[in-house]
């Protein structure tokens, strides 16, 4: 049967190490798991609890398009507490995790073959959807002197009708600062570049607070998700807020396109924004990890990183050591039993010498996996 | 903002009838709602209990992004109890409900401005996601005479790059025979057109049975659902059967616009999968509901219908009384306390003069509407 030219997108490079790794475990190889982007943490007990006694009672069907009122109350509840920003709740849209989010931006704001800037290295996702909507992703090529995020100089004869930025960022952890977020603001909107901030890794943060581009403007869609801090990966629950003059048409594309977002993570959803202390708990757990690895893979020779200021991700020059980022994981893989991503999948020109580390599991896991990436480090003579 | 022209799809019109409905019922009047395309019962109870228990133990993370193996499998056998077809089950997709796989179906098989057809009248959101993935959708304006199916012979001069077809259909309730289905089939497959299959009211048929595409032939994609007759609307889940040599292309689209369909709803489905006498009992509910309303709507004037071989619909022509389907549709809600709903949804052209009334609801609700739709025709001096 035919098929489409826009669905032939590239292969996710992390599944298939986590293919790989799950193959080895199969096996009976112990694999720590530093290649997997989401928390080994369950949803909170309370949304759990939520669901199980509503759906005694409830026939959980279709819920309106953009949401549980209640749910998008409290949503932009959180923008105040959090932010200190006012938000009219009917902005707020319950989406199919981010990644129903960023469906719906793309198509709301882009038509075929329009330019969307996105910072490279940066999510992989983001270039796939937008090739398979038909829409030309645009790589911005960062600097490290830039934490590896865009700047307003990296737009020029780019001709660009969107960009996509996210802080914090995966695979890089690095965050925009406000006056970073009010420049790039400043330019896109002095080239009328349609401006999406991706702030999923938002709460999940240890230095500085995360910046949302909402105490900048209102003028942008801004992209979050109950995936990372709130722990609820395999829910598909996220959110987006939007101009108020664009309520009613991505409100008409998510009933097409969605009908609703799953019914019972909106109400697990509804729980977990009350959850506070046990997320915080496992931002704890993180930040130990954090420090734990910032100082162990100096120790076995990844000392060449952007300062990782949220998510749990740590991005590593490997120039010194290989030129095959791919090849490079793939021993650390089987000689080390650590499984870690390459850069590929977030930059397609420099990745072949990167590789991104997560931090997402328990600290004895990183411990461990430290303890093993030095020792391979050592082993190849690449440190002392 | 700047926004794109795609994202201007048409307002869902039996959206705002439900949000009319819904205030009407607000400020304390009866409505009887036959405009939902919904069923009014949960999923089945051991799904429900099989997904309380599984949280107790499941951090509910990303599953793969084709979804589990094991409900893949278990949709792979149903094709073989339910209609004697063996099927390979990596061509099994668990996908974000139907819409998931309309989406996903639609980028893996159309580039931009391809020409899709679909028949009119059709489930609207069709249309809808073609235009706001830059297709054309082509409104193939079907004939009484074939049950307001497709025919070849609508094919023609349209330079189609693919057909979607939905037997039982929303909102006429007809079905494609072997026949009719196979002859679609060749015809599509003469002038490389690929074919899709919309077999999301499967199950919930009367006299006859749904015949799967997949009976014909493999060369096509086939959509179906847990929402309908696994009544696990609000879930979102469902499946999608492709061809051997499309798994891999549907995957890598799925890992970058889903990641994965919803964890609970999957480990729901897995049960639901099991549960025929609960959900026989509620296609029991349905057929009684039918019979009550092909007598009852013949009786209140509507006697000009499509045979209602499936789903829980009824598509009736109004030109008798009416050429403003909406206006009239606007009174029998205020002045019958019935809602349902206007054709325009389901074919822009030929839809001022059709209603749509679904009978998804209990029987004590079908009758009581009955008796009001024949009181407002009978006032109207329609009928006798």
């Amino acid at each position: 049967m035919k098929n489409s030219s826009r669905g032939s997108v590239d292969p996710f490079i992390v599944m298939d190490v986590m293919e790989q790794a799950r193959r080895l475990e199969a096996s009976g190889v112990s694999i720590i798991r530093m290649e997997v982007g989401q928390p080994s943490t369950a949803a909170p007990n309370p949304a759990l609890e939520k669901l199980t006694a509503q759906m005694q009672s409830d026939a959980m069907g279709y819920t309106v398009a953009l949401g549980l009122p209640r749910l998008r109350q409290k949503i932009a509840d959180l923008y105040k507490t959090r932010y200190g920003v006012s938000l009219n709740p009917d902005r707020v849209i319950v989406t199919s995790g981010s990644s129903g989010a960023f469906l719906l931006s793309f198509t709301s704001l882009f038509d075929s073959a329009d330019r969307v800037g996105i910072g490279a290295p940066g999510y992989p996702s983001y270039r796939q959807i937008l090739r398979a909507l038909g829409c030309t992703p645009v790589d911005l090529q960062t600097g490290l002197e830039n934490g590896l995020q865009p700047v307003p100089a990296d737009l020029d004869g780019q001709n660009l009708d969107g960009l996509m930025v996210a802080s914090p960022a995966n695979p890089t952890g690095t965050m925009l600062g406000r006056r970073e977020l009010e420049a790039l603001i400043a330019a896109c909107q002095a080239q009328d570049i349609a401006f999406i901030s991706d702030e999923i890794y938002h709460g999940v943060e240890y230095d500085k607070k995360a910046v949302t581009a909402l105490e900048i403007t209102d003028d942008c869609y801004v992209i979050n998700s109950f995936s990372k801090y709130h722990s609820m990966t395999g829910w598909r629950i996220g959110w987006m807020i939007v101009p108020e003059d664009h309520i009613r048409r991505v409100e008409r594309l998510a009933q097409n396109m969605f009908i609703c977002a799953p019914h019972a993570s909106q109400i697990a959803a509804l729980a977990a924004l009350d959850c506070e202390a046990e997320l915080e708990a496992n931002v704890g757990v993180y930040r130990t990890n954090r420090s734990l690895m910032i100082a162990g893979l100096k120790q076995a020779g990844f000392d060449n990183i952007a300062p990782p200021d949220g998510a749990f991700y740590i991005y590593a020059d490997i120039a010194k050591f290989s030129d095959n980022s791919l090849e490079f994981a793939r021993s650390i893989l089987t000689e080390a039993g650590v499984a870690v991503t390459p850069g590929l999948d977030f930059d397609p020109v420099r990745g072949h010498r990167t590789l991104r580390f997560s931090y997402a599991r328990q600290t004895s896991d990183i411990e461990e996996g430290l303890r093993r990436l030095t020792d391979f480090m050592r082993k190849r003579g690449f440190i002392a």
